[in-house]
């Protein structure tokens, strides 16, 4: 394979992986049901993300580095619905009249 | 940052992003709980591991073929479960008794 096409693979693999958090912040954004997301893995896949951030930004590679800055941001956004919701849920709701 | 210190902040990185999915596939596993899950973002993101996964085999790196390959068998699961109870769930269930 040619190093164009390899190029082209990776934009297209990029572009997939980062493009599917948008559906799943969507999804989160329209349902608020979060109880089926795992709070251990948005945050352990956030702080992930933001170590490839910084690696590619070292590296000065912009493919790395705009790839995971947009995942870092769907993937905080999916953090923080889970976080909110929940908590509103658990808070105790006043007694109504 | 020298070379060996960049190199493992990519193996502390890849770790996170690709053991997160296994903290997810667990807590599905464990909650059958699919409807907050996307399967748009499954679909989307599976295919694009499976590119990944074919960039790093062309690539001969080992690194980002190894990561890939374990982020497609845990995506491929999280996708699966969700499926098959969705899928169980419409089912009309025949009538007791």
């Amino acid at each position: 394979m040619d190093h164009l096409s390899l190029e082209w693979l990776g934009y297209v693999a990029a572009t997939l992986t980062t493009g599917s958090f948008a559906l799943q912040a969507w999804h989160t954004f329209r349902t608020r049901d979060v109880s089926g997301i795992s709070l251990g893995m948005y945050s352990a896949f956030t702080v992930g993300v933001a170590l490839w951030l910084a690696y590619g930004v070292v590296l000065r590679s912009w493919p790395i580095g705009i790839a995971n800055a947009v995942t870092l941001a769907l993937a905080l956004s999916i953090l923080a619905m889970k976080v909110t919701i929940e908590t509103r849920r658990r808070r105790p709701r006043p007694p109504r009249g």
